[in-house]
């Protein structure tokens, strides 16, 4: 377990942070009992379906063999960890190029799609655990004609059609059963935002040249580390802490690696969803080191004071791009990137901005696993300590729910 | 002008929103009077230099024709809303493509833009007031020795490089000067933010294939409508009530359309550097519909109440791809989009969630430039009743300061 917290830049006094080292304590005893539901995920790193982990990689293989384009048809937790992955990772070259349909309903981004589909060999991986959602639906419509056009056949097209759904309900699994289409299940205890590190996850990143027995390796290094309990608590209570106690409104968690981009909107759905209800929650909000000290950083230096701050480092970059002239030559661009976040944190904490930091040693697929995991347990933790269910997500249903009236559909 | 706000979905009274009309009122006088430091963007739509405007165009052609990629070396607000632009407007299809450095010290990302650079026909157009900046500076040192090992000379070099910057002073004003480069001038009354209808924007937009004498004219459309300043100020006034009297920390303004998303990183710098300051200003957030409900949808409906929504909707959108079979048979994406983006806000609002929407006609250059203008106006006017002054950024050098100590450079 690699990952190191410093909360010396928060304005909480060691009497405060052991005051609450008990409820902490308590939420992760509750998520570690087994007897929360959706909790499959906090056990699923030391106990690994292997047979699943080869199936899923025999398939990457032959999706790696076989298509120029994987379309992965899902949204929110169904694809967002993936994409968050495939940014941050280096990737073998011969990786799958992976897009994302079904994560709107916009006419012109379905037309570029459409027409790459077109132009390349392609596999479609349909990832819902009902098949019902309004987006999936639509996308998994639009799209099989597309297929079967270009393949000849429904059943050509099916041959190409891998679905990620629930093992025996939904109209997902009974399309796929019917078609025989391949499939993979999600499992009923672990809900979408946890399950980047299950099939849901794994697939596409396996596909896109992802080294997912890393990934699943950092995972239960930190699940097992016995550091690991003071390191999660300590940002959870932080959080808890600066929410509650401070009146903070807004987590503005900044990264500074700009491969990162993608896992600040992960980190967002699993924080938000998670503890965003019953009028509680931080706002969370994404950051990227140094672009946006250049749009966000007025504000972050000198505006409203609603906010924390968490500041991810990278401590290891690579380094063989080299300024060759003017004021800074000679530095590398990692030096120059270390020398950007070191001040920055100065000049936050010198005007007063609360400044949490969580370092990684390096950026590979590793870490990558030691970092989802670590949020994972970090969000568990705050919820349950700030009285919600992290779980569930009751208020999602009311927008879909306006929207099928607005389709005519039943309410 | 055919940019929409309405602000029934807002806990404002109507004697509310009048009380402050005046000092909305009062702010656009002063914008307009010419008085005020950095104001040259409010009056610039009706005074365009069609000289300028020929020249950029005439540019842009040669670039076209000659590059398959222009670098665009650049920070904050100079890149910020060229890119907004390009990814929202369709293109001719002979459009350069345009690409970003200078935007961050990653040595990851520089490493795919220069191994680009050698594959490509490359144009850098740098783009920085002073030439200073250390982004921009590392970025001009790193690309143009690429430059010369490409082209066999600093002479050949040189010919493919602008510099858009001060008329008279800064390390790339001399630069420039010295070699011969091809420049535009930053003109010295309109700050980085405010700077996409200037060469600064215009340019690469112009060289992306986009119609540029169209986002001007929506941009003077705006400016010399009658019904413009209610609208703006409606808008201004509901962000400023929102803040000061009913207590909000958070403006999420989300968008209904995907070719919007990088249009919301521009607001959040727009709003976020010219109000944050002594203390003040709303968060700026920025969502897109229908993914981001799937993520932030939890936290909108029912987390903690510190924000307010603005929603912005796009009326007219394609209708050619027709969801074929299943419960939304015969619907059009932008009839799903629709049905959408009027049940979330009706669902909010039943929520108790605040929502403002503005409501554009459809999605072109010349409604881009109303939307920009609209956008830069409205910040003004917000800014100048939370009385802090809308274009200045005295906190953005603690960084830059604390990162050159860090550096080895002065202070």
């Amino acid at each position: 377990m690699d990952i190191k917290v410093n909360l010396e830049g928060l304005p909480l006094t060691p009497e405060e942070i052991e005051s609450t080292r008990g409820d902490a304590a308590k939420a992760m005893d509750q998520l570690w009992s087994g007897d929360v539901p959706m909790t499959g995920w906090v056990k699923a790193p030391m106990n690994q379906d292997q047979e699943m982990l080869e199936r899923i990689l025999n398939v990457a293989d032959i999706i790696r063999d076989e298509a120029e384009l994987l379309l992965v048809i899902g949204i929110g937790g169904s694809y967002m960890g993936a994409k968050a992955a495939i940014e941050a990772l280096p990737r073998f070259e011969q990786g799958t190029e992976v897009r994302f349909l079904g994560i709107n309903f916009c006419n012109e981004y379905y037309r570029e799609i459409l027409e790459e589909v077109k132009r390349k060999n392609t596999i479609v991986c349909a990832i819902s655990k009902s098949g019902n959602t309004m987006e999936i639906r639509a996308a998994l419509e639009i799209i099989k004609p597309v297929m079967e056009e270009k393949y000849g056949s429904r059943e050509e097209a099916a041959k190409r059609i891998i679905a990620v759904t629930d093992e025996t309900s939904g109209s997902l699994r009974a399309e796929a059963d019917e078609m025989g289409y391949v499939t993979f299940p999600i499992q009923g205890d672990i809900g979408g935002r946890f399950s980047v590190l299950t099939p849901v996850g794994l697939l596409p990143m396996a596909a896109a040249g992802i080294d997912i027995r890393e990934v699943l390796r950092g995972a239960e290094a930190v699940a097992t580390s016995p550091l690991w309990d003071t390191t999660a608590a300590d940002y959870a209570i932080a959080r808890y802490l600066m929410n509650v106690e401070k009146g903070k409104a807004v987590e503005a968690v900044a990264f500074s690696h700009s491969r990162l981009a993608y896992f600040g909107e992960w980190l967002k759905q699993l924080f938000g969803e998670s503890e965003g209800k019953e009028g509680k929650g931080l706002w969370p909000a994404s950051l990227q080191y140094s672009t946006d000290l250049h749009s966000m950083g007025q504000f972050l230096q000198q505006g409203s004071p609603v906010f924390f701050e968490t500041v991810v480092t990278v401590e290891k970059t690579d380094q063989d791009i080299v300024v060759p002239a003017g004021p800074q030559k000679g530095m590398t661009l990692g030096q120059l990137n270390d020398a950007m976040v070191r001040g920055v944190i100065k000049a936050h904490m010198d005007g007063g901005v609360p400044v949490c930091e969580i370092r990684i040693p390096e950026l590979n697929a590793y870490t990558f696993g030691q970092m989802i995991y670590f949020m994972e347990m970090t969000c568990g933790i705050t919820a349950m300590m700030l009285g919600v269910n992290p779980f569930d997500q009751p208020g999602v249903e009311d927008y879909k729910r306006e929207m099928r009236k607005n389709c005519g559909l039943e309410g």
